[in-house]
């Protein structure tokens, strides 16, 4: 068995079985163990940035981290925005990035690049492994890391001399840290705040699936405190019997009028709320004067271990959960595109189970309130902000879950960093509904420019904003790559398309022209 | 004027008039200073490493550098991996990179990363200016360092508070030390190894100009020795007239067989032979055993200088150059594809003064001998190894010579890392002809699986080698992106194509489907 097998091994046997893969030369000897070794689905993407969302996708489906398969340094830088985007989001992931021999190292020959510092920005963890007999070994530290809760990136770098060279065997995966409770401090401390007027459980994480929503919501019986979203949430589970939250607004002035007023926050899963960007003259704090602020649980801790304690602190687990939403469906709406109209729109036709991953930016900021009663679903947002995030995560989505339809909803400006995706779900046939909000242009951009005192532009900010000139078709790059398409030009056209994407599995496009 | 304003002022001045722009929040007051300031062409790309791509081709064509506008850190490492390219292509490029206010930064929100730590490898100077005071003063030691022979990356980090204060003016940007001449004493020992039987000089970098292609005639006229181009060449001028060189082959039996029977090697410009990869039993290092190696001049040395020198140590200065090119063309080829005919077709229609911008990896390898007799022409490659190259590149160096027609060759499988390039030719009326060469496969893997040893593959590992599931589309792609497209099934279908391609003004992709 050489190092690539035994690598390949102990990720199977390690839980990780799913490999999405751009690779090359260097990795030639793990694509070939591939044959070898039963377990690892291999799904492969034209563009590495495929790979890494992917990746992100199927952790926040599973809980359980995917690989990846890239070349060398430029393949990982490739991949890179994403793992940003993933690492925000705490999802794990295990990057297998392929190397030179190492003696080949020194001649610096054209793919030759600063790997480890490549990967240190985007990664929790990094290593080269040096010999074809430590890579199983290595292989399962990075399992370990990745599984760090609440999910971290492990980035392990394979000499293609390592990878060729004869392995030692198959390594076992030591299991990761637990996540840490909270102190009995804690605590009491976070029972006492919620007990006081004016007070907010703010969440994040875990905190947002079913289970952490209906602590919240007992909690929220008992006390009285408000229970906001954080900003970005890597998962939310919704719909008709569960706690409906809010995500905290990206216009600061928005998140402070849903903040007005607080007095004790307390943070579970979450960081205290900061605005997105700066801006002259506006805070970078969001929490209201005053407020006073005490933390629960951090990101990385046990946080429905911390809801149940606080809860049972609180002698709130016999509470009826407070808010629990009722089935209700919009109507189907009619007429030209609005902004409700599309939320009512999605509202209205989204199947039980569906999977939403929304990179609407600008377009979906609203559409929350229209499906609160849906049936059950998942809501997953971009929690680094770097955009190109949407096609790719619901690319790992639809692989983790192949029984549930995934409805993507991406605007124009940030499907076009990753248009790839549209590749993989056909050759996988991935149950996915696409929606592009064709606006054309960068709209968030407008108001951004705005907000940072760059007002009145003139036609050359302007040119920088617009994706007018031509108009991106997107029904014809959906052709381009196998994926079926059409066209809304209203509401009624959006919805008779939904309904048709929701009744039929696969890959299908629907361009929003707004 | 803000900082932002003197930031774009300062760039002017130095000679930094376009600006490959992807834009976001932080770069707002970038954007905003553009209607303010004349003299900086900004060129919006869907993708950062289309910017970046472009970025490099417009420097082999100027030799000066163009700016970029890049988001935070995700989006500089989007633009990454045609950096590297740059990097490796001695391509001298300015990067602005947005980051946030600096007093936000320790809020660590969603897009908040270390964008200097992702810069480093890919940059030869990295600076984040602290005020808004200093930020045209980095500016122009940013234009300084990308002016260092051959061309460096620059990467100036831009936080929005030092964009949006005030600024203290406009700063002049001081001259690159010149590249180092050689020494009396290499010049004599490159001319004494050159007087030696079966000698070589190993030509890169502007040797591979015209006026350099010519000292090295006169020298091998007057020496006997033999010229042959680096295995990755930044822009050579071929075509009638010139002294043709190959460049040194990929594949390590056929590279080694340029090389053999050498035992004196004068390395201008280039480093010596090695590997692209390493592979199992084959060896890194390409000069004959034996072999003496001489370094007249490094790549960042004074590579035109060193020759004159050299040509004029040895008296060649009144030689004919050896080899000079005579016009002639290819007739046109019929027929079935084959790797000769596209060669063929390629040197019967391109015309005088056309940039060719070769990703074209296991398609064109034998294409020189078509076209050393055409029309004086530009040849481009990859030096960095990354694919993803080729449009972008075409982009750059269409900006930069908007006179000239480029001809961009591209694998399917490489072009679908950056093929939002066709945007920016449909938008910016780009005159480009895109040549797909659909193999669909990444066909240079095959070879690569049997070299490292894992021939033989299974239904597995063929899989992440193959692009037939579902076919690409380029027609639609292009279509989809608004530029004109058509496809050709065999070489009468080509030259047609081409014919048409070379006679009218504007972007035009060509599906060749082999």
């Amino acid at each position: 068995m050489n190092g690539a097998e035994s690598l390949v091994r102990t990720l199977v046997k390690g839980g990780v079985e799913v490999c999405f893969a751009n690779p090359g030369t260097s990795e030639m000897h793990f694509v070939g163990a591939l044959d070898r070794v039963e377990g690892m689905r291999c799904v492969l993407g034209l563009f590495e940035g495929v790979c890494s969302g992917a990746a992100d996708g199927y952790y926040r489906m599973t809980d359980k981290p995917a690989s990846t398969l890239l070349h060398l340094g430029p393949g990982l830088a490739n991949a890179a925005a994403n793992l940003h985007n993933a690492k925000k989001a705490g999802s794990g992931v295990v990057n297998i990035v392929g190397e030179h021999a190492l003696y080949h190292i020194k001649y610096d020959t054209p793919l030759t690049a600063d790997i480890e510092g490549i990967a240190r920005p985007f990664s929790h963890w990094v290593k080269t492994s040096p010999t074809s007999k430590t890579v199983a070994g290595d292989g399962a530290l990075a399992i370990q890391a990745a599984n760090v809760a609440p999910g971290q990136i492990a980035t392990l770098i394979l000499p293609a001399d390592t990878a060729w060279g004869e392995a030692e065997g198959v390594a076992d995966t030591p299991a990761a840290p637990a996540a840490e409770k909270p102190s009995k401090e804690a605590v009491v401390a976070a029972a006492k705040a919620l007990k006081k007027p004016n007070s907010m459980l703010f969440i994040g994480g875990r905190a947002l699936r079913a289970r952490g929503l209906e602590l919240a919501g007992k909690i929220a019986a008992k006390t009285g405190c408000k229970v906001q979203g954080a900003g970005g949430t890597a998962r939310i589970e919704r719909g008709a019997g569960r706690i409906p939250v809010l995500r905290l607004h990206f216009v600061i002035e928005q998140a402070q009028a849903q903040l007005k007023g607080t007095q004790q926050m307390v943070l579970c899963g979450a960081k205290a709320p900061f605005a997105f960007f700066a801006y002259p003259g506006k805070p970078s704090v969001l929490t209201p004067d005053g407020c006073e602020t005490t933390v629960l649980c951090p990101v990385e801790g046990d946080i429905l271990g911390s809801l149940e304690a606080l809860a049972m602190e609180l002698d709130a687990m016999n509470e009826k959960a407070a808010g629990v939403a009722q089935p209700s469906r919009p109507e189907r709406p009619t007429g030209k595109f609005t902004l409700d109209g599309l939320g009512q729109a999605l509202g209205a036709t989204m199947p039980e189970g569906a999977i939403v991953v929304d990179e609407s930016v600008t377009t979906g900021r609203g559409f929350f309130p229209f499906s609160a009663g849906a049936p059950p679903h998942d809501w997953l947002n971009n929690m680094g902000g770097s955009i190109g995030f949407g096609a790719p995560v619901a690319v790992g989505a639809a692989v983790a879950c192949p029984d549930r339809k995934v409805i993507c909803m991406i605007g124009d400006g940030s499907s076009m960093y990753t248009i790839q995706s549209l590749w993989t779900m056909a050759r996988e046939n991935l149950d996915v509904c696409v929606m592009i909000f064709s606006n054309r242009s960068y709209n968030i951009l407008y108001s951004q420019l705005a907000d940072v005192g760059a007002a009145n532009p003139g036609p050359r900010a302007i040119d920088m904003l617009t994706l007018d000139r031509p108009t991106l078709q997107f029904t014809d790059l959906a052709k381009g790559m196998g994926v079926a398409a059409g066209k809304a030009t209203n509401l009624e056209e959006l919805t008779k398309q939904l309904t048709y994407a929701m009744s039929h599995k696969g890959p299908y496009l629907i361009d929003v022209i707004m």
